[in-house]
């Protein structure tokens, strides 16, 4: 980026930080204690969380005859939220990222400008301006589309390597997570060098085990703290394949609060990244684990919040709702049975990678498939109640396996992608049949347009009643921290 | 039913009139003018009206480039309202609709009466015990599961009959929409006379002509109006598919209006009942388009609050969300374009009625039926743009054909039943064909079990934000209303 352009930038910024205060300085006085300002601000998103998600979740719960309530779903106000983009009706995580980080409706693809590619402040600078600390966590590559929309300033969500190059050159105090798609500048068309090299002179310390993760104390200074194992595109495991190695996404916000609180009060956006990848591939086992997952993070602020209480505000919310998930599917009718979610021991992509991929590559044949299937999912001919496999469910399956092996790519306006997206037929028939008979249905592998359930709890949580837009939520926190 | 069940309900519901009284008595002021109390009351139920069903019609309008917005979104409190049932998660419009006339949880297909059978008090009884007016309105058959929960109480929605005579006996005021399904009792095992005759008898005029219907004036005593079209089910005909000759759901509600209105006050139940029937059928043009009839009615009330606006509450809900509607599909990704629901002529079931049915019954080839889907749907393998069919959308219309020539009935657990549930599966392809094209999708032909929202304004508005249950619906009435 050049200097001329940095210094727009810059100036645009402070305009709009100028602009925004003199706005929210003549509010009205809010409700809540401390004169419905807030101290300490918890904003969660959940990448691909819309209201099926949450239900379903909660249904699972249920089913499973567990006395856990989400802490989401406890907290005392809950609103509506839409999510188009500027130019686009089903939106993505970019667009809607930067409409809650800063208010401002842009187009499909964009990080933290507006559709004329103009920068626009930050919830999380605007906050760091004000003397706030300042914590981005997310289960995905930090770098993402979500957690990026909070600090950098792009065109394009796909400019890793520059994106990398705003965190490293930001002054937020701490990034957890997952990685960095990009530091290297490998598909960038003007690598800048190593983005983690320039976050560490700019007084980032990296810790990049388990080990020093949970080692950070306060007094560490500003911190990148990334998972130990990356599995697939720099992002965390799905929770349902964490293993001992990894910090969970309650663990990385634990840290987060650890270091960021004090006198100067902090804003700490923390994304349930890998819900969205689960949606995505139509696999709710691990959709409504890492569901789950965020839901033990939102606990971390409920508890930290129970210490502050007039002080702090939690705000949880979607971007968008992914995947076309319905609590309901055809081939049950009326009924649901969830806990069969837990009969299948891996994510889909744990099973593809660590069983099928293998599978495939020596030729193996169906049948033998078939035991893997039984071993993972507990899916077959002779299996118990709902989880018998019928003589067409079988021919589904070997009609996906041969797909599997054929291994071609499937594109949207293909007949066998409406079964299998881009994903591993095979794989996908399985978690198709398994959602099927739990009693849920999906209609795409893409995000859809239904609006999504944001809750809050804490001084200004009335303002997230009712219903409003995505780019309304950095308003209402912004008018809450006096931003 | 015995005179000693007789006597036993009217106990039952007195006890329990007297006992939730004393609990209103207690509580606490309201917020909203007129001390919280409302003198008007219109519960608007959209049988299968979840949140998708609104998006949709939402974005419909948007596409369509009017400027319309829905009235229900347009009023100032939303919240969101869980559906299940005592004994399953997903509801049936009994146990919802039994749900929000009483307050109490029952099972799936019991009517005003509790898990035990026991029958309870609804609102419009209630309502009535206290002297306002009380008006049921419905766009399907007033006997139909919706309408009955307020009026009627017996084990089984299927007992038309005895719901028919409950309806006769009742001193409720107003009567509207669809017609009678058993007045006869030719279903019941024990008829006990055209409950027409006997409504008669207990002073109700039968109205079931377009002009006296709108002719009826204040003074014609309690009234059954019914739509003299009821091509189906005794309901009226989907909105699309309504002529000169029909009375709208908007108009019924216009005329309960005229003739509940007045010092008394008045509780008018207004329920959209084929939006269910559309979503069901996975017919979104019917769906939207009854969605938007559903608006129109709930504008009539908005309309009078205008003129009552301190005495006039309104609330608007689903009882559960149908059809698994997604509002996205995988064929085409992130597109959508609701717009070209309007390039269907009829709704699935005038189409099949008045246009297929007949071909079939002549053995029509299938040819000649292409002609007819590309009149009544523009889709055609030589269509423009996104209504041209590709070589494997004619299989599937090819193989859906064949199916509906054999005529077989489709049962849940067989292959074919996910193609097209119990409808006629040429139909049924045609109208999945279309609305993928739109960029939505269905996963189920019954009801789903994601929380359904709820909108409300007036005096104790306030009462119906954040996050509740269903029976929560009729205690938050009995509460504005002080029953």
């Amino acid at each position: 980026m050049s200097p001329c352009r940095r210094l727009f930038i810059f100036i645009a910024i402070t305009v709009l930080v100028a602009g925004l205060f003199t706005v929210s300085a003549t509010a009205a006085p809010l409700p809540g204690g401390q004169g419905g300002r807030a101290k300490y601000v918890f904003l969660f998103i959940g990448d691909g969380l819309g209201m099926p998600q949450r239900a379903a979740a909660t249904e699972f719960l249920k089913d499973c005859g567990t006395e856990r309530r989400l802490a989401m779903e406890a907290m005392p106000v809950h609103g509506v939220t839409s999510t188009h983009a500027a130019d686009r009706f089903i939106t993505g995580s970019a667009a809607a990222g930067t409409a809650m980080a800063t208010g401002v409706k842009t187009n499909i693809g964009c990080i933290g400008v507006d559709p004329a590619l103009r920068p626009v402040a930050t919830l999380a600078e605007r906050a760091k301006g004000r003397g706030f600390k300042v914590g981005i966590v997310s289960s995905v590559s930090i770098d993402h589309a979500t957690p990026a929309a909070f600090y950098a300033h792009e065109p394009s969500r796909s400019m890793y390597h520059e994106i990398d190059h705003a965190l490293a050159e930001s002054d937020m105090d701490f990034f957890g997570g997952g990685g960095l798609k990009d530091p290297e500048g490998k598909k960038s068309e003007a690598p800048r060098g190593n983005a983690l090299v320039a976050a560490k002179a700019n007084g980032f310390t990296v810790a990049d085990t388990r080990r020093e993760i949970m080692g950070l104390k306060k007094g560490s200074g500003k911190v990148i703290a990334v998972n130990p194992r990356l599995p697939d595109g720099k992002a965390l495991p799905y929770d349902m394949d964490r293993n001992r190695k990894d910090v969970s996404l309650a663990e990385f916000t634990e840290k987060a609060v650890e270091l960021l609180d004090g006198d100067a009060g902090f804003f700490l956006m923390v994304e349930g990244g890998k819900i969205d990848w689960a949606c995505h591939a139509n696999d709710a086992a691990a959709a409504i684990k890492d569901t789950l997952a965020f839901d033990d993070a939102v606990a971390v602020a409920v508890g930290f919040a129970e210490k502050h209480p007039d002080e702090t505000l939690i705000v949880v919310t979607g971007d968008h709702e992914c995947g076309g998930l319905a609590l309901g599917f055809s081939g049950t009718k009326y009924a649901t049975s969830y806990s069969l979610m837990n009969r299948q021991a891996k994510s889909h992509q744990a099973f593809f990678d660590d069983v099928f991929a293998g599978h495939l590559k020596k030729k193996g044949r169906f049948e033998a498939a078939m035991k893997l299937v039984k071993a993972h999912f507990g899916l077959a001919p002779d299996a118990d109640g709902p989880l018998a496999l019928k003589p067409f469910e079988v021919a589904e399956l070997k009609r996906a396996f041969d797909a599997s092996l054929r291994g071609e790519t499937l594109k949207p306006g293909m007949a066998d992608y409406m079964l299998y997206g881009s994903y591993d037929p095979f794989t996908m028939q399985l978690t198709h049949l398994l959602n099927r008979k739990a009693g849920l249905g999906w209609t795409t592998y893409s995000h859809t347009g239904v609006p999504v359930l944001t809750s809050a709890s804490g001084p200004g949580a009335t303002l997230f009643g009712g219903s409003y837009d995505n780019t309304d939520i950095a308003r209402k926190i912004a008018r809450v921290m006096n931003l």
